[in-house]
């Protein structure tokens, strides 16, 4: 008799955007002539830069010869790529990689959700709560936890509160943990970890042999020049850590999707006799049997993002969303909200007004002012009284919305 | 301390195309004048169809405009494509599918091996034996299997031999088993399975509550018109399969990255307890988990494969590589050995001459011959005496490799 995976079975209700996008067509349904402003699901709304549209059009075309045809490309990825990644992004920065240390995919949703099957069951993960729920919900599916309590929290998840307390910066764990989720500029609170955070981090993760999985897919918001773009930054974070890097949000790629995955040689993992294993190794034969590399076109846009046109581009799109983030701050703040983030990442996180839960703000927000944003509870039980604007929307919508949220009460 | 999922170091040495590669590479740099031909890895020569180029340019201007840009899609996939394939893969034969049933990919190497996932670890699983790896490989690493045996058989895998003696067709199992991968038009060995083949394997799961993978990849290569191209041609299959089905062979995308799975709502999977689950909601919940949408550009290009246009020239360019299968397989009788499939698929399966291992065939072909072709014992131990050769080459190509391979005693 065939079975489920019963893990499946403790999933708690609708993945969060699923749930909004049902309550605002269910809303849209019953007015019609709503004008509904989403500042909501984290989704770019600019067009591609036209550097990256030619480029785009003219591997399509390659496509369509017969010289310029290509079909299976490298599993990890078109050297093309890889070699603009390591210059760009890391060597530009102080940090070396070598190109096999490089995975190219469709997206860092993927990554980030496949990355825990090259690792064992019995590993203890630690989140932060708020977080992505994607770390929690694959690491569920697998089998890595027990059944979720009355809070949503799932047994054996070490859960990392990040509240206004701590500045929305996760405190060390008070006991091991083997795999430990970090996000920064963080999703959803906006934070960011100075130098000397992460340091803790990679200190924690050398001392535990921990592994850290670093997921900077907003990095290209952080406008601070101290604060750190890779973890590799950091002496000693390659034995420790996988990062994670998505031209979504840097680049408009949400529809294109590209995404890539650092795996440093040096990063071991161990058999429970204790013997030392390559993860790179391991993540390579996964990569390379349950995955079949990134779309050719995808790869070629995504190289058109380091090209000299191509930054200049991009760097406009992003400094219109971080305008954006500032008028959502200012606003909110002069209207009496206590708001933070959206300085060094595109998202602003609120205190829900008059002690309204996250879904019931996300209610009368959009009933009120037909303004969706995101219900901070969604994110864990610690983002509960809390709530997610994005900078990702038209300049004059955002206009439009901070306007409206005035008449909210 | 962080563990390693100890299942992958069950998988044996590399996976079977990368061997090649670096065989062929190491050839290629100590005879570097060589004219190497490959008949081996399945991927498609031809460009992309111009109905398709189009549509893909189209769409990459859309993405480069205010009003017509697509940022994350329905992870699903988009209405337009689905309804396109339901109406002219399934409703064409027969077939009724709602628009939930179908679930578009970056491609059917990610969904057959991801598919695995929401069952649970204890079902025994069915494989042809010889197979394409990834189905083996993927519940190796997800911890189903045992270590490997001499022959590189996996513990607790129930294998079906498919040899000249059965046609190809794998016998039934003589025990219970849960899920079983099947694969017609098969790859490697080309044979194909009729209505009453594919009747028996659905009323076997039917009868032992089992679930079939049906691995469609390679319909479009099907040229006798009462061969079947959906399992769920046969009554009650929507109760018992899954059907995999990919645009690379199709239509030229092994670098575009599109597919799809087709879950019927009607199948059900049980718990230990024996409460039916709907598999489609398992899937449906894995894919917007773990995978973010196939590329808009992909997807529209796919659609396009659907136009009058897009049929016309995709049916002319399967017809050109099946006019290379009926040339090898003409060719390669008349110098007397014996060959299989190339008929209804693009894969021509052949007896090693003089006894020679396929690995041994495989060296002696590279060397005397430079034409590359896959050893049959790479898809399993019954594959070992069988080599595969695939028609997706420049029909110039096929031609030349023919008059080599006279050469090659």
């Amino acid at each position: 008799m065939i079975t489920v995976n019963e893990n499946f079975l403790k999933l708690q209700a609708g993945y969060l955007f699923p749930e909004i996008g049902r309550r605002v067509r269910s809303f849209q349904a019953q007015n019609p002539g709503a004008k509904i402003i989403s500042l909501g699901v984290g989704d770019v709304t600019q067009p591609l830069a036209p550097a990256i549209v030619k480029e785009m059009k003219k591997a399509v075309d390659q496509m369509g010869s017969e010289a310029g045809f290509h079909g299976y490309g490298p599993e990890q990825g078109y050297d093309f790529l890889i070699n603009a990644i390591i210059e760009n992004d890391f060597n530009s920065r102080g940090v070396e990689l070598d190109k096999n240390e490089i995975f190219i995919s469709d997206g860092s949703k993927c990554d980030t959700g496949n990355i825990q099957e090259i690792f064992g069951l019995n590993n203890v993960i630690a989140v932060a709560d708020p977080v992505y729920p994607v770390y929690v919900d694959t690491n569920v599916m697998a089998g890595r936890t027990g059944p979720a309590n009355q809070t949503g929290r799932y047994g054996g998840i070490v859960y990392m509160p990040c509240t206004a307390e701590n500045n929305f910066i996760p405190d060390l764990p008070d006991r091991p943990v083997d795999i430990i989720y970090l996000c920064f500029p963080n999703n959803p609170t906006g934070a960011v970890a100075a130098k000397d955070v992460l340091k803790k981090w990679v200190d924690f993760a050398r001392k535990n042999k921990a592994i850290i999985f670093f997921d900077a897919a907003y990095e290209a918001f952080i406008t601070d020049s101290d604060i750190p773009h890779s973890i590799y930054e950091i002496d000693g974070a390659k034995e420790v850590a996988i990062e994670f890097r998505s031209f979504s949000k840097t680049a408009g790629f949400t529809g294109v999707r590209c995404g890539f995955t650092v795996v440093p040689k040096s990063l071991m993992a161990y058999t429970k006799d204790g013997k030392a294993i390559e993860v790179n190794s391991l993540w390579h034969r996964r990569h390379c049997t349950k995955f079949n590399g990134a779309s050719y076109i995808s790869q070629a846009g995504a190289a058109a993002v380091y090209t000299t046109e191509g930054k200049k581009q991009v760097r406009q799109i992003i400094d219109m969303y971080m305008t954006n983030a500032g008028v959502i701050r200012k606003s909110l703040a002069e209207l009496g909200h206590k708001v933070y983030g959206g300085v060094n990442a595109p998202y602003i996180w609120m205190k829900t007004p008059d002690g309204l839960s996250s879904w019931d703000f996300f209610d009368r927000l959009l009933q009120k002012a037909n303004v969706v944003g995101t219900p901070g509870a969604g994110f864990g039980p610690a983002g509960e009284g809390y709530f997610r604007l994005t900078a990702f929307a038209k300049s004059a919508d955002v206009k439009e919305a901070m306007k409206r949220f005035a008449s909210v009460k």
